[in-house]
């Protein structure tokens, strides 16, 4: 079958193994797949990653070969072609989503940060029959396909523990601020304060709810925040994932105010912490989510509670993918770019 | 009357003015007043100190003249003398301790890193009335000095949220992470790991109730913990406060595990968030403590819950304070250096 392969730095589109289910397997055919900024990262920073993940004893670890291909991809929605012997899931044709993993006799297996299991930017890819969720509603498989971009979202509120009567300021508005954002109004908080430098974004963050956008080169959001509440305890969530906004959101944060960090910084940082001392701040540190959260995420969508149209800004088919990988480096222009192998 | 005062980065034993309570103040006599690492830190980063302070909204932060005198010293146990106009309080002769602030027309002044209000580490200072704490049970004052720092111990305690059937790692055992054992031990926690290189400070460690010490040059103290328990959720306390001890944290923490910093780093300081992300940690900063946990910290010593005598390592007159700050750099010689001006 034909699949976007990460081969050492590069992305080429072409032919690899078709997978074959085996017992308690599914085999899908891939109808959108999200193209995830940890993806840009992971290409860029394999090796970084490599080596933290082998000093870390955590979920996220899983051992890998950088010198073999590697098929990315973990924001998929799939129709289910068949299933491997003795096993039995929805039936084919079936519209479904996964939590990107493989549940495998050797341990769960991360899709798509793997040598072994194609992730969705190929035509075909194995999921677990226990994990598939069915796509309600009849929801289209674009839509569906963000399920787990806003899964992160909703897992950063919960994780943040935010409660109705605070207020939230959100740093930086791509596809991971902006599943905050959605996250944050499907928890009932307000104000949402969103701040990227971008205006495309900014439009993004006002269509899934922000109440007030910022733009950092002409007011600092915390201001902001201060000029319309200013008095709720707030959250700050940092999406932006660049050396140097951790500190920023330190220097910024209000006394006791919590920041939760969901960006992703794969370099070293610097921070100050005599301005998490000095103002007693929580610095919290949020990674995917649970399955009940993908699942409340998938529904989200399907029930018309979060409209995540305004964040599918581009669709490409498989060999599209490398190009909208450089495009994606322009915050101007997308938020996320679907593949539709 | 005699003070040691803070001149540049100098300490000099001289004579200053006499304090005079006005109205709503009391005048008393110190009877001994505690060194603290922040003293040390503050001699040493004055400057950095100020100038990050003045970017900070906190409460830590006071307008400072570095270029005229200050006398430190707020771990203080002192004996009503009188009080000013029209303002009564606990009798003279009474023996007392106080949250170190001052309460005036201007605001809260903090005790003892302001121009204008000496701080312990003089013959005689001023107190405010409705925060005067009496020493229950006869207590004598060298005990009573240690409410101050075993409430910093106490509140970060309080602030992590530690609960019965968590546990506990304390990384250094200063007089700060002393205080944090003091603390865990209060509020029933085991298993308390602490770790210290200095071999008499883990003696301390024991002595105020750790259940097992650690020699980070011998063993690593996550390691330790998992040895002894390594299934309840933990706790690290961070409490040695120079650079790379909150990224030695993050990196040896286990996943979920909540870090607390209690020790204060005043240099930039390095950390990968990469391991904050992919073991979801909490990274939460403790600073002081509020009246109440101020209170509790006298009445345990005072009744005998927490035995503060092995922390008091030295006891030095108003001439003897610079050669203790010298002295406090040598680890394995001291804890806490009490002065009796």
């Amino acid at each position: 079958m034909r699949a976007v392969v990460m081969r050492g730095s590069s992305l080429v589109v072409d032919e690899v193994a078709d997978p074959v289910p085996a017992a308690g397997q599914a085999l899908v055919q891939v109808r959108a797949c999200g193209i995830c900024g940890s993806d840009l990262h992971f290409l860029q920073h394999a090796e970084r990653l490599a080596e933290l993940s082998s000093q870390v004893d955590a979920p996220v670890a899983a051992p890998l070969d950088l010198s073999r291909d590697i098929v990315m991809g973990h924001e998929l929605c799939a129709e289910v072609l068949e299933y491997g012997p003795d096993t039995t899931g929805p039936a084919p044709g079936t519209l479904v989503t996964s939590v990107p993993v493989l549940l495998t006799m050797a341990g769960v297996v991360p899709l798509a940060y793997n040598n072994d299991y194609p992730g969705g930017y190929a035509e075909r890819m194995l999921l677990s029959p226990p994990l598939l969720l069915e796509v309600p509603n009849g929801l289209d498989h674009r839509r569906a396909a963000l399920t787990e971009p806003l899964a992160v979202g909703i897992h950063a509120v919960a994780r943040s523990k935010i409660a109705a009567g605070e207020a939230a300021v959100v740093l930086g508005c791509g596809p991971v601020g902006l599943a905050v954002v959605a996250g944050l109004k499907l928890a009932g908080i307000a104000p949402v304060v969103a701040a990227d430098f971008s205006a495309r974004r900014r439009q993004l963050a006002e269509a899934l709810g922000a109440d007030v956008v910022v733009d950092p080169a002409t007011e600092d959001v915390v201001a902001a925040w201060r000029r319309i509440d200013g008095r709720r305890p707030l959250v700050i969530f940092e999406a932006v994932g660049t050396p140097g906004m951790i500190a920023t959101a330190m220097k910024a944060a209000p006394s006791r105010a919590r920041i939760l960090v969901v960006g992703v910084c794969m370099e070293d940082d610097t921070v100050q912490p005599f301005f998490g001392i000095a103002k007693e701040l929580d610095v919290q540190f949020s990674f995917a989510y649970d399955p009940m959260e993908f699942a409340g995420a998938l529904h989200a969508i399907a029930d018309g509670r979060v409209d995540v149209d305004p964040l599918i800004t581009g669709v490409v088919d498989l060999d599209g993918v490398p190009d909208a990988f450089s495009e994606l480096a322009h915050p101007d222009r997308h938020a996320k770019i679907l593949v539709e192998p």
